[in-house]
């Protein structure tokens, strides 16, 4: 493996530091090119660039795109409690011991802190903190334009370029966060517990179909194999044509490392039949998509948003108030102004 | 008060029963002219328009527009807990004893059913069911186009011209709901209840700026008069010029009725100073260009979808996944292709 020469002060700084800091005066072209050759500065004032919407994100997109490589994008999700972390802690180990590179993005979509805020939850990742084939980095989402449909996608970009073959995105699946990680992926990873009702639960949330590969984790506690085996009966219900996936259940004891060579295994297999299949490119493709709708749909609300600077929206709005025009004729005729 | 006459039947239908079902066929003009002569059938029916986002509403919204009446838009929130149904029925008994008409919106933000659905909670409604000087109705705004923003200010427009003097929006203060209620409400009230640390939270989640009123319901709880200081001392901190409403804090026991003729009191003062002040105005005309800008970033957002079926959003995502384009300049190009 190649990668330019860091000490560990350079690593610290790059996932836990104040990146804005850092690199604050380089320009996007610097940048990129310090992050192609895998300066883990350059990646991290990068990507506090997409956290922070950036005016600049325009330019650095348009720089990142030639240079895609097609890392797999791994989307690892579970309710809490059910050892998310410590799974991605276990996986990085494993990549690395078959000589790849790993980005891990912990996305916390109801945070509104950015970067450094969720060290204390990152901590059990400082096994890899000297490691040069290894970039981490917590994101928040909740709050910017377009949210976690925007900026996770842009930073993936900035991980990909910056030479990561495998990108595990992490977030807890709670609500909406784990079908948006599911969009985002190439390859879903659901994470359940024995005993926490998970079985019914995942029916529920319709997990069911957005699971890619299903891990019964701490397999060694109570109940782990009837969870696996409640969870492998369902999905023998759902009907699946010839040539389609099927979702394979791994269990795991990953604060121990075992069952950690089969889910990668599982992933891989899961990475060829995305390939073979043309669904890997399909999911780019919808996924670039989803992408492309909501900086254009940011920058709409913009664009909008200037309006209330000038006059016609607050004539509009005054119409509406005396009766004279309704809403909906108002709305039309602010989009005409656009 | 005038009004067209009903049967008891009528009004179970208006506020509980499958009103889509009812009135289905007629016209928005029909249905508009029916409402303000206060038929609850077809208000049942335009709000369950609003609801369903039905294409209809357009006309609807345009007929409705020149017989705005102005009717006081009370927003009440509070945690789950503080009484906040039994707070709006005593509420509704207080102003109709004043001879007012008044509407009741239970909007659950969080709620992906519709209408009948809340039935359970609004339960203690039903001592007001009978009364043809009251509407009531539960909303569910989630998954709209434009949400909270664009759905409740058109159902207030419905009840408006179908003849309320008050209309209530009772919705939970969890996350940003009590916000947006604020933005959609001439007085926005406030309830608290002793003993749940709501000083603190009060001050945390910024419901000092947003309340007009604060109520101290369950007063006759322990620690009622100390949680009412507590809010006054807060209250005496914040900077306010001469001529600034100043929040009152109201101590009730809504479930007895008791402190009811204050609440109404205050919140009588505060519209007569909106009205005195002219904030009552800007206030509305603020809310005026939410709807507008919701309705306008609802519409370039379907005609975004519509995009999906044609070949100008796979393409410009095939062109991203290959690395020739950068999905910023891809969203110019649809942009510029609405």
């Amino acid at each position: 493996l190649s990668g330019a020469a860091r000490s560990p002060a350079d690593m610290v700084t790059a996932e836990y530091g104040p990146a804005g800091a850092v690199g604050a005066s380089r320009s996007p072209a610097e940048l990129v090119g310090a992050a192609r050759t895998r300066q883990p500065r350059a990646v991290a004032r990068l990507i506090s660039l997409v956290e922070d919407a950036s005016p600049q994100l325009r330019e650095v997109m348009a720089l990142l795109a030639p240079h895609t490589r097609g890392a797999q994008v791994i989307g690892l999700t579970g309710a809490p409690g059910v050892g998310k972390s410590t799974a991605t802690s276990a996986l990085v180990t494993a990549y690395r011991a078959r000589g790849l590179r790993v980005g891990v993005l912990a996305v916390d979509p109801s945070s509104p802190f950015s970067g450094g805020a969720l060290l204390g939850d990152r901590v059990r990742m400082q096994d890899h903190a000297l490691d040069e084939g290894v970039y981490i980095r917590s994101m928040a989402s909740r709050g910017h334009l377009g949210g976690l449909a925007a900026s996770t996608p842009q930073a993936l970009r900035v991980l990909d370029v910056a030479g990561c073959d495998v990108i595990v995105v992490e977030t807890v699946g709670v609500g909406q966060a784990e079908v948006d990680i599911a969009g985002l992926a190439d390859t879903t990873l659901v994470l359940l517990a024995p005993g926490m009702g998970d079985g019914i639960q995942a029916a529920k949330a319709g997990i069911l179909e957005i699971a890619d590969v299903f891990v019964v984790n701490k397999a060694d506690r109570e109940g782990a194999d009837s969870t696996a085996r409640e969870l492998r009966q369902m999905l023998t219900m759902a009907p699946r044509g010839p040539g389609e996936w099927r979702p394979p259940v791994v269990k795991t004891v990953a604060a121990r490392s075992e069952g950690t060579e089969e889910l990668v295994d599982a992933l891989s297999a899961h990475a060829t039949w995305l390939a073979d299949s043309g669904e890997g490119r399909r999911r780019r493709t919808a996924r670039a998509a989803d992408e492309i709708v909501a900086i254009a749909l940011a920058g709409l609300r913009e664009k909008i948003g200037d309006l209330r600077g000038g006059s016609a929206l607050p004539d509009l709005a005054e119409a509406v108030v005396a009766g004279t025009t309704d809403p909906y004729t108002a709305a039309d005729r602010l989009v005409g102004a656009l």
